[in-house]
């Protein structure tokens, strides 16, 4: 396995196209607005070298039986279920913000039981690319992006219908060596800090949108690749210099456009290729694993804005207050209600075909749908416990300042016996949550990462079984069923 | 183990005292406001006789190896703990109320590791003790009532402090051969259908109230014992001679003041007495795991409710319409929330000292906090969806009625190709859950069992570790520990 | 104006054929089922009478200048409108119960002004004939009952598409001196203390369903006419003779199906027959009144569930527990926030064409639409604070009852110096509310009275003009309109 | 009164000490990050120019009988409390920010009554030297910062138990002439563009505390006042030239800090000295006024959320799914609430003894409360509609740049009829409403603005007589009061 410091200098090697504010990044590994996602998947890394976390940041390889880091592991059983979902709420709590190598992690769980029932089915060799592909990716301890979502265009339209054919990424060349590929995926989580991309379709397809029914690895810099690196809420803040207005000064996450333009994709990384049928399997599945995710590392970032939020309580004087203890209450149920959803998808698992775990699908998705919910009030409990300071205070730079610092230092003072400096880092921390760069992943992405909450409402419908209930219902109530 | 037909037998030889409307009532049994709860007890027995639900009806004794009731099985395993929350979905499936049996199995795994504890620090004998009562109760598969809730009197007052010393069990003698207790437990869920009763207080004490600190166990019907029943909601429906208008005409619950007049326990039946500094131990331990169990019971009711629900919009002729679909989703949303935290509070559970599992406590807690909000939602949402007729409609007299009848049914019809009758049934079993006798399961105790929501509150305080967070937020903050 | 007396005698007067529990009954005024709702109706002519209450109680007639009950009035003013539901608000602190008297009162007033519009565009002279009607409404001092809602079968079908012609109420023949009606109104709130009955189309309808836009008035023991009594949760508790179990042994209110069993109707008291064009306004303008009179009503009745709920608490010694003083101020703000909007649809009314005032049609929907929610939730806090005996505590029986009536008292009193009966009184008022008798106004009726929520959804969309809205973003964004 | 054009040259004329980021702003008015909230403030005057706005924009004095603008007015009956509401409306809805001239209206009402009751009982003539203020105020059109809220350090101590005596504003020397007064005044709304400063206190104050207890007025560029200006989410963007990276290149709102370095107050200027019996009732005034102003602005600015919103999702092209028709019916009918608080609590208004008009404080409070929650709600729902990309999307430079800025059009393109840039520009300003500069507003300052949420629950506590509604359930439920 690679130590944090091999992954860093790995990035290095890497040749990245990337654009970030309308210019081309020369070294993307030191930029001060990507550096700080950097150290979060960093540190999932740093954690798999310490002895008190190997349980939860290593695992056995199936393929190999040698150790490794868990974020290269297909799930064994519904112990690696559960413990992944651990390793996420320890990564939440050490970052405080998106780590990003989860959806790597997901997508190989859900491509190797795909790739599997496909070969099953229509006698294909994918499963045996993917495996080969796996057995690298374990051995290199890389960095997988997991993409999937497609720009999409007018909602409204299948792929094929839209005006531009490029929405969804498909292929436009069928060669002897391998393909050709075309068109982009938004919302890269982790795409700039990542080795390889496992691209994924992005929703279920039929037979007019085979060309767009496509699945393949690339390494991260393979000619024609190139990122487009999203702007998130006071991004530029990191580019001030300070500690204390960033919030969170060592740890981020990001999104990125990546663009596939006229990819050549050699046919030992194809793993779906016009197979339209399983394209809803791969979606699903990918889909799942990843709304159980959040079960794990939203509430890790959960705790830390209540210990923030409770230390603010502290520095403003009123920790004693009896609705101020009762809010953090509130905090900690709601956020413990989201890790339990996360724990009962994985500890109700189920072996696949292939042989890894996939979770509990009903309860994965109601994991996720409260992930919709249940951040935003905890959110709205900080910024109440707070206290509107939060957003009205001077700026670091005031601080520094040798005529009004002083000022500064005097009138921002909660109890005396805390440094107004504590005072505010733990202010600007909580605005970096709720409203900052990391509200992007605490909130919005809590929103529509891993499907927006109107698809997990499809699958909480399609898997809750009615049927079986109305029958409960006759029962009861004595009614004959015709 | 007993067959259904045994349990009822049993239950007759009972010599019990129980009042009912002001009335000592002849024979429980048969009585038609009793009866439906009894039915519901005795599904515990009939359902583990079906081979089916063996796995999660049965279990193998610890002490004997035979196969138990898992209602008399100490949990040897979280998948024990998970498999109890199964069970209680089913049950709750079922029979659409409380099958009450769940007390006494969370009150000897509560006792079991407590008193254990206590014998290793108090050198005291209690655990043998215990061990006997249970193997009698495996052996001859009772249903016993674990009778924690005492009247409380001024709950501004501690037990030795109230006006009346009654107002809490306590010993008024202690003789060489036994205790002589008196005093009352109020709200006592299932006791007419019990064969023992399991005493334990109801709050942690300190060494003025010692002599409330008893833990014992008695037959239903001792000497000096007697009960008044509890009145619920349309209860007399049950004396009408109908099948519609009671919703549910199979299955109840009951509630019961159960009277301590001088009752006199062998020392050999007696699990605590004076130990004051374990009652805190024991009240928390039987709380967490009534607070795991209405994560399956109550969830497995609610499903009854989403599916009469179902129905009813079916009868209407809505059952397409986006709202209503959209409401049913929301309603198995909330309700697997609650079947979330009922396994996770499983699947995370710890082995005690005395061998048995421990639920975790912090999820469990979280667990009935959420049952104390959610089901009045899913009620609400129910209401919704089944309209106004629910709380309007004529009674089942007037649709029996030779002239008005076909009137009842000219205008009480839905959709066409259902009779009336079918959509008066399902209404009037929506209205049973969400105002009638199941109501006060499904939502009053609901709230209420288990410990009131501010007992819960204080618990998720207790275990949520807020000294950890705040170091987490510190840490991210860079703000340095002093 | 009547007496309060003197209502109660005139009822007498009536020939009401009433059905209830399958058999007709002799004397309803005196019915122990029914006299507790004549009795909240007759609450709004006792008030009148007391001089205190003048203000609220009576107005000034436009037809006459002469004093007149408001429920006969026609809103002169947005004053007025206030006025109303400040009265509501009065009543339902009175009586805890649906005083059933303002579904004439909102007919009238829709009735008034679409009359009024119907002659303007097709000369008829409806308006003329209602202006007659009211007339004598107004010095008679009637009680009359606005009724609405058919049966309607399948919801997803038109009246003329129902597999029975009847399902709603349509003129079977037109003759000469009037009209011949059949069908039947279901759901009608107070009809059995009613006076006269004013019927209106339930939806807005087609040309094919002209035979269903039929409005009139009719004597409510017209020949044809009859009525078959609904029951609700605990009815019968009424007939035990307490005082205690029954929880408001006053007041209540009633629903009932009524059949017009071709009913016929002379000309001068139709107001509609056959103009379906106008039914949607019809429907329209009484729902509106209609849910705005649920901002005056429900908060009333919420008064006294909210002061119910602090004397629980006070008996129960846990009045200065924090979070007990917490949840009754959650219960306060949510019960004044519906009447907020109960005020506010009324200050922002406006004059109709004929000269009455209309509410605030945007926010009397928002106003409703609240009321299917808050009600629930506060009822919910009122079980939280009350506790679990509100459900399980024994009869009014038991507790006369010589022998075991002491022990009731002894062990179910709370705070010393409060009377055990007292508390009982009190828990019993608020199982009334929450799930007894008072529930099927307080909640269900909160619920479906007035339109169900997805009707005021779509109202809401309708007025919410988004149009503008959007046209304001676009400025903020610079966005050119094209 | 002042046209828009001479408000702004009006605030060049001041001498005002600003610190933003550690430096002296040279020139506020035209700084990028301090104009759009300069804007705000002169659509106030500017709508006041318009012949539509009259009715709501200006007012007739009651001193003068001349037209003043609404912002110097005092509210002489409800149905000017009403229009104030609108007036906020429509200027949320104009600048989609806080508008900042608010906090002096309120002030101005507040001071009025408490000003005329001090001189009442204590024989003092602050109510003349407040006329003469106003008077001119009036005649210049002022815009007069209303500054209550001191830094308060530690919340567990009063003003004079501080570390730092300092911490509330206080009297540090009365003179012949005048006071002299040191401290600060933080969160201040609109301080850099206001002409005046009218300080109260932010407390109600005990006679330990009479120092604190002090009120004037003061030109805002007086000799020792000086400010440092608050940080905002996102501010920075508006230092990089562009229009859509800001979501609102036009408008927004600041707060800052306020210091009093020893300045010197004139007599004539003073309102309060030492008179703590009265600053409880100067608060609650001020913050009552406040709460409902919450009912008007933030509904204005929640409109522009919602009709951006509603753009967002026919840009996407998903108008037409049910789910999301339902969320912006969902939106409306919330904003909607909160205006139906704002309108009531302004037409149950009642006059004071000196003749201005206050609003309903139960209602008033109850108002803000619902403003403490609702915005979150309606800010998730936009966030939910906007989708992911809100907070992924590429930066304006990315857009205009000549190499990617075509990719950027091509891939995140909506429906195909609408530019690229127009739907960047409408997730922006969704971002900037939820988590930019305008969320610092929408969001936290309707928190914490005019009081935090446990203020309110205070108030609401206080006037929500629930002795009266124990009165109403006695009687309901026949127990006899001793």
């Amino acid at each position: 396995m690679k130590t944090a410091a091999e992954y860093e200098e790995s990035l290095r090697k890497l040749n990245l196209k990337v654009y970030l504010q309308g210019e081309l990044v020369e070294n993307p590994v030191d930029h001060p607005i990507i550096r700080p996602s950097m150290n979060s998947v960093k540190m999932t890394y740093a954690l798999a070298e310490k002895s008190e976390y190997q349980e939860l940041m290593t695992a056995t390889s199936h393929l190999t039986g040698k150790k490794v880091n868990r974020f290269c592991h297909l799930h064994q059983s519904t112990d690696d279920l559960v413990k992944k979902v651990k390793m996420q709420r320890l990564l939440g709590q050490k970052t405080a913000a998106c780590f990003q190598r989860c959806v790597g992690m997901d997508a190989i769980n859900a491509c190797d039981s795909v790739t599997f029932e496909m070969d099953q089915k229509l006698g294909t060799n994918y499963h045996e690319r993917f495996n080969k592909f796996l057995l690298q990716m374990q051995e290199e301890d890389w960095t997988v992006d997991g993409a999937m979502t497609d720009p999409k265009g007018d909602r409204g339209l299948a792929p094929s219908q839209q005006a531009d054919p490029d929405l969804y990424v498909h292929v436009v060349e069928k060669r002897e060596d391998g393909i050709v590929v075309r068109g982009a995926k938004a919302h890269q989580t982790g795409a700039i800090n990542s080795h390889w991309i496992l691209v994924m379709p992005t929703i279920s397809m039929g037979e007019a949108d085979a060309d767009y029914a496509v699945s393949f690895v690339a390494p991260a810099d393979a000619e024609g690749i190139y990122y487009i690196y999203g702007r998130q809420s006071c991004d530029t803040r990191k580019l001030e210099g300070g500690t204390i207005d960033v919030g969170n000064s060592q740890f981020g996450g990001h999104e990125a456009l990546m663009v596939f333009d006229d990819v050549f994709i050699p046919w030992e990384n194809v793993f779906m290729c016009g197979e339209y049928e399983f394209s809803g399997a791969l979606v699903e599945r990918f889909a799942g694993y990843h709304r159980q995710s959040y079960g794990g590392c939203k509430v890790g970032v959960g705790d830390v804005l209540i210990g923030a939020t409770a230390l603010a309580a502290d520095f403003n004087g009123v920790a004693k207050a009896t609705h101020i203890k009762d809010k953090l209450i509130e905090m900690m149920h709601l956020n413990e209600t989201l890790y339990a959803c996360g724990i009962a998808c994985s500890a109700e698992g189920n072996k696949t075909a292939s042989g890894n775990y996939l979770i509990n699908m009903l309860l994965a998705n109601v994991c996720k749908q409260n992930v919709t919910r249940l951040p935003y009030e905890i959110a709205r409990l900080a910024q109440d416990i707070a206290g509107g300071l939060m957003v009205t205070m001077p700026s670091e730079k005031d601080l520094r300042n040798p005529e009004i610092g002083k000022v500064v230092e005097k009138y921002f003072v909660g109890v005396s016996s805390v440094p107004t400096e504590d005072r505010m880092r733990i202010l600007r921390l909580i605005e970096n949550l709720t409203l900052g760069t990391a509200a992007v992943g605490y909130l919005t992405e809590s929103m529509h990462g891993a499907g927006s909450p109107q698809a997990q409402r499809i699958m909480i419908s399609r898997q809750g079984n009615l049927a079986q209930k109305k029958e409960l219902a006759k029962a009861i109530a004595r009614i004959e069923t015709k």
